[in-house]
């Protein structure tokens, strides 16, 4: 069975590149584990995952590569990097360590995307300006280390709403600004509808970074309200929110990209379904709502 | 007792202006009843009260400008008129209709401010551009009959947590670009630090606002996490959260503003107090993180 057997331009169908290709970004059927989230894929015709740090090296990062080598999925994505906006000596050189792990468990399984939620605030610090140049300093090191291993950063900038506890970076503006002190080939960005959907600049800025060649992944959720406390699992299945989809979808496509659509949903009613059947309804709202 | 008897510039302690002077949203403290909150307010040294158009239609528009005139108060602000987003023309003109009655109240309690809401998506719309070009279709009609009772209507760009069921207006680049529309004296922008003080473009923005005469309000919470369900009362005490509460400041004098700062926090834990406790602590914050 094949997911997109009709979809014209979807390559789960034939191949040919493009937004329309489906990926499953692990976090959103976290209910299933690595070995079922593969047989899934392969029973619902999905061509690409995105995977997490934390199951990818409870499974064995050799053993995910394999795993998903031999199931012929493509890891669109390895979630993630980041925090790198501590002041403390200390806990800077912990954090680029474990970057630089990060880095190597991309390559390990096999993509070259490293998605890095930049990081929040350290306690008692109000300065946004000085946490984003200090995420800058901290590319400085790691980018050279990433591309040495075939891995390109993806900074993802999150909504303004995670601005102090989570990532100082709140716009595509602000992402291509800090990516753009490197060469395109070692610092990228995220472009996530949940993050940007209401942002009138954003559009423009997703040309800027097609022009640039900056855009390294690009994810779908929906915005849903009310939203719950703490408001991180508040990621709305597709559909079911404010967000339009092919309005992105085409905007990324006329930049000139040409990667995957990972779907990444953080949802406690979606994780608390049986897995295989969130998997396949949001197959289902893909094609109904993107392609 | 005179709460800024030594606050150089607060004209609390001597009449001048600019941003020292210290106005208490009546939200902040909504257990105070009208008369309550004037006492407290005559008891603090605190010169001028921000008013909500529910209380004050309970107490009577003209009950209320006769308590806040014999106190000698300055009304800095009625909120709140807005949600002009609606596309049925029923629920348009209903819209319009009491946007009308929120002028008339502002002017019938002596205020030269009416705060806009600006309303979010309709139910199931996902177009943000044509909420956005409803609101700057009801400003046309609303604007030349409230600069006819005295009154300057104020665009308050919200969070982009609100953009969805509140807010479609995001930034204070967004309010800029549809208070410009109109002549200054018509409709002028809100800035407050709790929805803005993520945007690393929000300060070129209070610039722009300044050399147009556009900055009608000043208001001031703070930004704290984890956000509760819903995210409407996650606005922190002063000093709680993340806002470098002097460099906002600092950047709306420097743009030659010379109102009134509304301290504006809606907060389960501050409304379950005694509600002199909590206007006073708000004055002692004020007093410790903004002069």
């Amino acid at each position: 069975m094949n997911a997109f057997p009709e979809a014209p331009g979807a390559p789960g169908a034939g191949g040919s590149a493009g937004p329309g290709r489906f990926s499953i970004n692990q976090e959103t059927v976290r209910q299933l584990s690595l070995p079922e989230l593969v047989k899934e894929c392969a029973s619902l015709g999905v061509g690409g995952v995105g995977l997490w740090r934390a199951p990818v090296r409870k499974y064995g990062v050799e053993a995910t590569a394999r795993l998903v080598r031999e199931a012929g999925l493509t890891v669109t994505s390895l979630c993630r990097g980041g925090f790198l906006t501590a002041a403390d000596p200390a806990a800077r050189r912990a954090a680029l360590e474990d970057n630089r792990a990060a880095v190597d468990e991309a390559a390990g399984i096999g993509t070259d995307t490293l998605v890095l939620v930049s990081g929040g605030l350290p306690e008692g610090d109000r300065d946004l300006y000085g946490a984003r140049e200090r995420i800058a300093d901290a590319l400085a090191e790691l980018a050279p280390y990433a591309v040495g291993r075939g891995v390109r950063l993806a900074i993802e900038p999150l909504h303004p709403m995670f601005a102090s506890d989570r990532c100082v970076v709140s716009t595509l503006g602000q992402a291509l600004d800090l990516a753009e002190r490197f060469p395109a080939e070692q610092v990228g960005v995220v472009v996530d509808t949940y993050h940007i959907w209401w942002d009138d600049l954003a559009p423009a800025q997703i040309d800027r970074a097609g022009q640039g060649g900056r855009i390294a992944a690009f994810q779908l959720a929906d915005w849903c309200t009310p939203l719950p406390a703490g408001v991180l699992l508040g990621r709305g299945q597709l559909g079911d929110g404010s967000v339009d989809f092919r309005f992105w979808r085409d905007r990324v496509a006329a930049a000139g990209y040409t990667g995957w659509t990972e779907v990444e949903i953080f949802n406690e009613a979606l994780w608390d379904r049986d897995g295989r059947e969130a998997l396949a309804e949001t197959v289902e709202r893909f094609r109904a709502h993107v392609l």
